[in-house]
């Protein structure tokens, strides 16, 4: 359901995928399918010890095998360094081992079943030695060091990857941990005076597990290497070409420009998509001078990718009798596995963006495990920060004996508000009408307390970048745009609309073009910010040839261009529609000589603000009390879109990701044993949702316009996904009255809660 | 020699082909260098007779080899009609053939050599039918008429490869010929009183041979076929991307868009190249719906492309006693072999464009033969228009006993005169200039009368067309520049200069992405308007750029923009060059949020008007008496090229150009045999230069500014082949006292004529 805007013809529309067709022909091009002239397959062995010394590596028996081209451990190979981001964590490991699944060497063949087959002939000494599994273990003072001499330096967080980094104060002196390679202390506000103003004060500890992205396609990466010089081309599974360009560039020790990244079909990115492997198969590529694919099994994907991470929330707040929230205090302990990534400043950010308090602060660490480094997963630590926000809003809201809605109403953030960060937040928020409208919705309205109906109110802050366009129209009236941003969210199918809207053609008659590094620069595909940034920029390129079509068709009908009208991708005169020149005649008139010339044009965009989006969700569960089996029955969201650029679109994206994130409440964990050995390795383990055990899906889009995002749009990818695991322990708590305090809820731990 | 200009740094001064490593070490990237998944191989069957009917064709026993795909005839082909222009001539034949070389079917297999192997096995019966070769048996009365029905309409005009389409009066009464496609009659001025006036009158036939433009690289492309859609992508050996697509488009009945053609590096063009067979490989790729190269080999390349046709040229002028040129009357005949073409409005322009006349009268006749049909070769119809015009100037300066090179001073066109169609020459011509430097070069001066030296005047009109470019600057100060032009000549090797000088950076930081038709617009590579319309696109794009680069170090450096100065790649402000900022470094900063975003920027260009270009030529020869042997022995050429970008690659077309033109003089026929057979059909019987028959070259570059070519630039490709063709025969008759009036002059024909 969609509240569109009369005043465009396409816009606000629903439309399907422009590629749709490609993609269901099994024709959209994704890495495997490109096949380049002597090109080689690779594959990575994987270290079986979560943390072990490499005694002796024997590639000799491999390497006789017929076909195998090279067996290469880190010596052979030209990185610049071990490890420099945990983006790069495929890159060999070198004498020591540091989770199960840590790439030791890679073999080189012509096929990938000689590749695949030689690994077994790779013989490796190592030296087990005690792994530290657990993030409550590694962070005890006895605890064996991870990198007892310091990571190389490590300069991510994980806000990079979506927009500006956030930091607060580094320096704590009144508690140290073990393992924690970057801790962030952020507050506002008098928190004592805030504490003694508290009536009723809930303290809870929150507990997530690890989960993986759960893309369709595995990690996958060509790297072509130059022949002439000591560049390469890789065609890249990759949500942001930019990112991989910049990371194989400082790997190689190459100039940026030396590194060409094609994007490709991404079969599902969800933020783990900005280049592990991309490293590691330019370094294979340009030491065996040939093109090289690496592309990992499932069961390696899930082994030694970049999952999200684990988290404890110690979390304790504050309310007057009157409802008022007061005080938020909290700490956040993120597993980090390997290598060091912080979702610190974001989490700070996240707990506060949707409620008013007095005073905050919130200290976050960022701990080393011997697990796989971890990365980002779609609105990174939105979801956790919703289930420990939203758990204590419940107990509170309870122990105050007021209704959960009203409660949330009377303290949701407006204008002018703050972040956990304490920073401002941007304007004209849109919590209120999404909370009203979940008030108004049919569940609510029909349920009462009890009936196992759960909400939760969960933020993204959005982001935005730069971004370039070019817009043209072809001789037969074609019009194409030039993005540098990649599609993995239906963003190509609203571009269409933004210049079919503006240039006066059929949706059907544009085409977006997604060029490589060499082409137009746009964002990474994260932070919900590529429509947000990229769509102004279309649309800046698009108004541009527009005008020089007017301009044409008004030398062509001598009339002024203010006059000229184009619809269906012809023009004529207002108000004298018998006359038509369709726009693909005024592009070879421009053209002629001593005339303006090719009709195109360069489009930029720069939002100077984010339009912060929210979404309330509401779950309907039902619970079997003999097993503790969970049933998901109704699954709403509510969410503040600004404006639906393509409606179809955005619900898309709200039911993929509100499925998603139910799914973190009720199914999906990636299970270590405590040697470190994952134990849920496989779709056969790994509890993705199924079709059979998925709710009915509803979508509300709130259409409450953001002030600077084009057409009013906000960055929608991300909210959906960040409310539905808190409302599932919402939903158990009205329905049994225990709060579950670890996600996902696992039946016999339900079961176990209710018969304690 | 280039008298260059010192107020550049770069423009102006010589560097070496920028993609010539690149081609000295393999890598560019030809046709055949493209593997494609599944791809097919196909070859032509080519007709062994100049006429005949097609009464059977048997494919069954070529189908039946292992690897063969299809045989394919026209019958099975989706193309729209079997001819349109002479372009898509390669389309199969349908019951008759027109010439030897004439492709009747297509063989496709899963390898070359199996097509090549299979062609033997298709048996097609034909009838053999009269076959009329010569032109001048062509256009009599009685002979078989080639095309009794009429041609499918044909509209190409030859000049509309260069610019824009001259015609002249198609109607004339007073004589008709026989297998005449196109006739067209020009003239200005009051003949009978010109004619009056004249002291002097010569008349003469001249006589030019077919020749080929002897590339190195045959005809090839690949077709791959969309596999969703009707539309498909080429790769192409071509100089004319969008003009490829035109044809395709057409025959395959596909909006234009449908069609992409990705435009290769290019072995050879010479005007050969607009897409001969990509029509035909279009069509075998959406028949057997697979990815389909046809290459051709050098002896399919000769029989079934488009040289460039043989004319006879019948010329009288008349001259005052004071060496006043009075009136020229002109009948050309054009042998277009099979398929119409059209030379006439050229000859028409260049006949009349190198020296003032009173009255003119020139018609042209295009006539069919049954010989392949003929085409563009560089400065198509100015060696034929020279060799006639220069030969008359010999005769009447011999008559009138005048110095050669003051005869032609005096009756230089200058501003405001007319081509020979009657239509004003550009502005600001630079033919009084390129002869003054002739009189003052070395080879003249010491050099009398008897000695062998030959002069040559030849005109090359330009011609220009709307073009457009993108510059973009990346974050490590790397330049780019997309274009829409074919280099087959060296521009990008000058359009780095142009970027380079205008941003302040090495050219060595500049690359020249030559886009495919989905991208930039850019002319076709001919006419010598690539670099004269490109360079002002490209010009326009870095300036925008360079404003934008400094607009954001005047925000860093807190100054003004008109006081920041880019050197180097480094920007700073005038007067403080210790403090420095990278123009990749501006960039990052110039893509910050609520920055003024990428720093890139599209570029167009129309000029409104050519920069004509003259060459003189000087040429010495010495002739064994005996044999009839000739050599060259030096090769001058001056050449009015406006100013030259890069002289190294104006040097290179200029010796490039000369070389081909002495050639036609010497050596270079296509010689066919009473049926049509073509006797010189590989380069063992085809006579192209080598180096030890190419004479020492000498170039002066005259650099007479253009009033509208950017930088005073003119087109420089085509005219130094259009005068040394002619300054052959002057150099014989200065030598023997014999004229010679047909080229190329071979030594039995010369040694017979000194010896009548």
């Amino acid at each position: 359901m969609s509240q569109t805007n009369g005043e465009y013809k396409y816009l606000g529309k629903p439309r399907p995928l422009v590629e749709g067709r490609q993609k269901v022909m099994g024709r959209a091009q994704y890495v495997s399918d490109i096949q380049l002239p002597r090109m080689l397959y690779a594959r990575p062995l994987l270290s079986p010890y979560a943390h072990a010394k490499i005694t002796e590596i024997d590639k000799s028996e491999a390497e006789t095998i017929e076909g195998v081209v090279a067996v290469l451990t880190a010596e052979d190979l030209p990185t610049h360094d071990r490890v420099i981001t945990s983006r790069t964590s495929s890159i060999l490991a070198k004498g020591e081992t540091l989770w199960v699944g840590q790439p030791v060497a890679v073999v080189v063949a012509e096929s990938d079943a000689i590749a695949t087959d030689a690994l077994e002939m790779v013989f490796i000494d190592y030296d087990p030695l005690p792994a530290v599994v657990d993030m409550d273990e590694a962070i005890k003072p006895d605890s064996p060091q991870i990198w007892p001499h310091g990571l190389p330096k490590e300069e991510m967080d994980m806000a990079s990857l979506h927009g500006e980094v956030v930091k607060g104060d580094e320096e704590d002196e009144k508690e140290k941990f073990n393992n924690v390679h970057a801790e962030n202390h952020f507050s506002y506000g008098d928190l004592d005076a805030a504490w003694a103003a508290a009536d009723v004060v809930i303290e809870r500890s929150y507990r997530t597990n690890m989960v993986h992205q759960g893309y369709m396609e595995p990690h996958a990466a060509i790297a072509d290497p130059d022949p002439l010089g000591d560049g390469l081309t890789l065609y890249s599974s990759t949500q942001g070409q930019h990112q991989v360009r910049s990371d194989v560039a400082r790997q190689m020790r190459l100039p940026e420009h030396k590194v060409i990244v094609k994007p490709m079909t991404v079969g599902g990115g969800f933020g783990a998509k900005y280049g592990i492997y991309d490293p590691l198969a330019a370094a294979v590529a340009l030491t065996v001078g040939q093109p090289v694919r690496l592309q990992l099994s499932r069961s390696e994907d899930f082994l030694s990718t970049m999952p999200a991470p684990a988290m404890r929330v110690q979390l304790k707040t504050g309310v007057t009798k009157e409802g008022k929230l007061t005080a938020m205090q909290a700490r956040v302990f993120t597993d980090n596995g390997a290598f060091s990534f912080n979702h610190g400043g974001l989490m700070a950010t996240l707990m506060g963006s949707t409620y008013k308090w007095d005073a905050v602060q919130i200290s976050t660490y960022e701990i080393y495990t011997h697990k796989p480094p971890v990365g980002a997963y779609r609105a990174p630590g939105a979801p956790q920060a919703a289930f420990a926000v939203e758990g204590n809003m419940d107990a509170m809201g309870r122990e105050l004996g007021v209704d959960r809605l009203d409660f949330r109403l009377k303290n949701a953030v407006t204008d002018g508000d703050k972040t956990g960060t304490g920073r401002p937040m941007p304007n004209n928020l849109g919590l209120r009408q999404c909370l009203e409208a979940a008030k108004a919705h049919p569940l609510w309205q029909n349920s009462k307390n009890g009936d196992g109906v759960g909400l939760a109110v969960g933020a993204w802050p959005t982001f935005m970048e730069a971004a370039e366009a070019i817009c043209r129209v072809d001789t037969d009236g074609r019009v194409r745009v030039n993005v540098g941003s990649v599609d993995i969210s239906g963003v190509n199918s609203s571009f269409v609309l933004v210049a079919a809207e503006i240039l006066g053609v059929s949706p059907d008659d544009v085409d977006i073009i997604q060029d490589d590094t060499t082409g137009a620069y746009g964002p990474g595909s994260g932070g919900s910010k590529v429509a947000y940034s990229v769509s102004g920029a279309v649309r800046d390129a698009a108004n541009q040839v527009k005008q020089q079509l007017l301009e044409a068709a008004a030398e062509e009908f001598e009339a002024a261009a203010d006059d000229v009208v184009i619809e269906e991708g012809e023009a004529f005169v207002r108000g004298v529609p018998d006359r038509k020149v369709g726009i693909g005649q005024l592009v070879r008139k421009a053209r002629r000589t001593a005339g303006p010339g090719p009709v195109a044009a360069e489009g930029k965009a720069s939002p100077p603000e984010a339009g912060a989006a929210f979404a309330v969700q509401l779950v309907k569960l039902s619970i079997d009390e003999v097993t503790g089996m969970i049933k998901a029955d109704q699954l709403v969201t509510i969410q503040d879109v600004g404006f639906a650029l393509n409606p179809m679109m955005v619900e898309g994206q709200i039911m993929g990701g509100a499925i998603q994130s139910l799914s973190m409440g009720l199914y999906e964990a990636m299970v270590y044993d405590e040697d470190g050995q994952l134990l849920s390795g496989s779709f056969m383990d790994y509890a993705l949702p199924r079709i059979d055990n998925s709710p009915t899906l509803d979508t509300i889009m709130i259409e409450n316009h953001s002030p600077h995002g084009p057409f009013g749009m906000r960055g929608i990818g991300e909210p959906p996904i960040s409310a539905a695991a808190a409302a599932v322990t919402s939903a158990i708590l009205d329905l049994t009255g225990v709060q579950m305090q670890e996600i996902p809820v696992r039946p016999e731990a339900l079961w176990q809660a209710i018969n304690q």
